[in-house]
């Protein structure tokens, strides 16, 4: 390790964030479950399969266009369960909160916490809350973790990419990212863009029905769709290749991205998903998504072309293709 | 809640984290699993019952006597699943961390990590990691949530204590409070005092062979043995007698509290329990756990006396009786 100092990229879900883990977390905690870099761990525990997840959420501001901390702390991580084909059922809640922080904006987030539980069909069993002085943490920083029950006949995973798959997204990217920062530096767009911020764990049920044709789960949170479709081309060691006009973006958050020199396929999303299926099914998929309030956009973005060492392709609208690179710097700090 | 603002109070583990939990928290999060507020929850699953715990580590300093941020977030919370009865199998660890931190304390607290896992025999399974601006958090913050398997035949609770039960602590107490306080304050003493941190499974591994007279165990850490004994009282019902002289205290210790002002009973242990047995196995079980290494100094501190509201009473050295209520106010914030 070169650099002496951690920097925001390391926190950014790209390529430091990935050097982190593959020099330092991996070689110290090695264990087939850890290993295998996933949403979630996978637990074969007697009479089941439980998926296993954790986050912390210390997202700036707090209440943001389309959410808040609260119901990004449980959805978050009911996503992150829905990603390992889990029915997410139960959450532990941790609070670490600064000194002064006031009592009515707790409540508010605790309120939307069990709003979020209640439409997510979750319960937070367990928890705890530390306090800090003033000045040693900022506002509140909130953790979840997760424990859900897989279901029978799920083998879906970041490695388990195929050639021939397709490649469904479930509908337009960036909003969360853009909604952010919009909040965060009082950006005024024509109209306020909102965070996509949703519970994915409904939608993903209606898709396991077809399981067996269903290799990799993801949401592309934290660097984008470009940063997870380079984990799964590196995990599974194929080539992914994606068409750029097939991927949904909402008028208002390409122009944001225009004027402000961002690059949608970066930002951070908290209701999206991408899943890599046989091409048989996925017209079928496609269908049933689209039936789903959270996957009426969804499209087949592209494809996977072959083996590699773990390459991501766009085909530009005009023609062209390029490389696709996982995420490198950090874009915005504390995103989520 | 008359209060505007979060105080460090809020954290304590005493009166106001109470006030906290009982009416923000539960009335909002309800459900059969969070109300026992034992240290970890308790899940059915198919096939097995499984115990869930979360606790996230701001301790100040990050190394001090006797241990660091790393070994506490892993010994923490194997305790919190071995006093729910369980065998502690899978961690999660989410990092939130301030920019500019050394790489190389985060090497060292996740070699401490490492080691921690090793000794406690668990894995941590899943993980995730948050860079936050420099300013935003102080230094860095350890969430780790666990699974563990309960037992069969295991029953302990909080609320589970009996009339007549008596009541063993495993070795003397404060230790922690006094190394942390020490260690921030530069204070120096005639010799330095080290934290009790250590992993408690495999002592209570040996005690859960006698799981039908054990009623309890809970850790004393945040707001001390008080604390502890009157949270037990409260959820049992029940009137705790504890003799003072029976404590056990080390001298330093001792001298820190009268030198200071603190009173040893409130004082953080990372590594001690109490358990409620029934009387006629207590001899048994303290000579089993004085051949653990962690309960060499297992002493039986007191007993139920009856069925109450919930009160702890202190019988003195000098033959008085005095209320030992719960922490009010903050000792010190962040001890853990």
């Amino acid at each position: 390790m070169k650099e002496e100092k951690i920097l925001l990229s390391h926190g950014s879900g790209g390529r430091l964030s990935h050097d982190l883990i593959k020099k330092l977390f991996l070689p110290n905690f090695v264990n087939d479950k850890l290993s295998k870099l996933d949403d979630g761990a996978i637990l074969k525990t007697p009479g089941t399969k439980l998926a296993y997840s954790t986050d912390s959420y210390t997202v700036d501001p707090l209440f943001f266009p389309g959410g808040n901390i609260g119901l990004l702390a449980v959805y978050g991580t009911v996503n992150d369960l829905a990603m390992c084909g889990a029915k997410p059922l139960y959450l532990s809640c941790s609070l670490i909160i600064e000194e002064g922080f006031p009592l009515s904006d707790l409540e508010e987030i605790v309120l939307s916490m069990k709003k979020a539980c209640s439409i997510a069909r979750v319960d937070i069993v367990t928890g705890d809350t530390k306090v800090v002085n003033r000045g040693n943490a900022d506002k509140i920083f909130i953790n979840t973790s997760g424990i859900g029950v897989v279901k029978r006949g799920v083998n879906t995973s970041g490695s388990n990419a195929q050639v021939g798959d397709l490649i469904i997204l479930n509908g337009p990217i960036g909003n969360h990212g853009i909604a952010i920062l919009s909040a965060r530096e009082g950006l005024n767009f024509e109209t306020t863009i909102q965070s996509d911020l949703a519970p994915l764990n409904g939608l993903v049920n209606e898709i396991l029905k077809y399981s067996s044709d269903i290799h990799v789960l993801r949401d592309p949170t934290r660097g984008g769709l470009a940063t997870t479709l380079n984990e799964i081309a590196q995990s599974s060691r194929v080539e992914v290749e994606i068409e750029e006009e097939k991927i949904p973006l909402e008028e208002e958050v390409r122009a944001a991205c225009e004027l402000l020199g961002y690059d949608p396929l970066y930002l951070a999303n908290e209701g999206k998903l991408v899943t890599f299926v046989s091409p048989h099914v996925a017209p079928i998929l496609l269908e049933e998504m689209r039936k789903n309030e959270y996957g009426i956009n969804s499209k087949i973005i592209g494809k996977v072309v072959k083996k590699s060492e773990g390459l991501v392709y766009l085909r530009t609208s005009i023609g062209g293709k390029r490389v696709v690179d996982m995420l490198t710097g950090e874009q915005l700090p504390r995103i989520c």
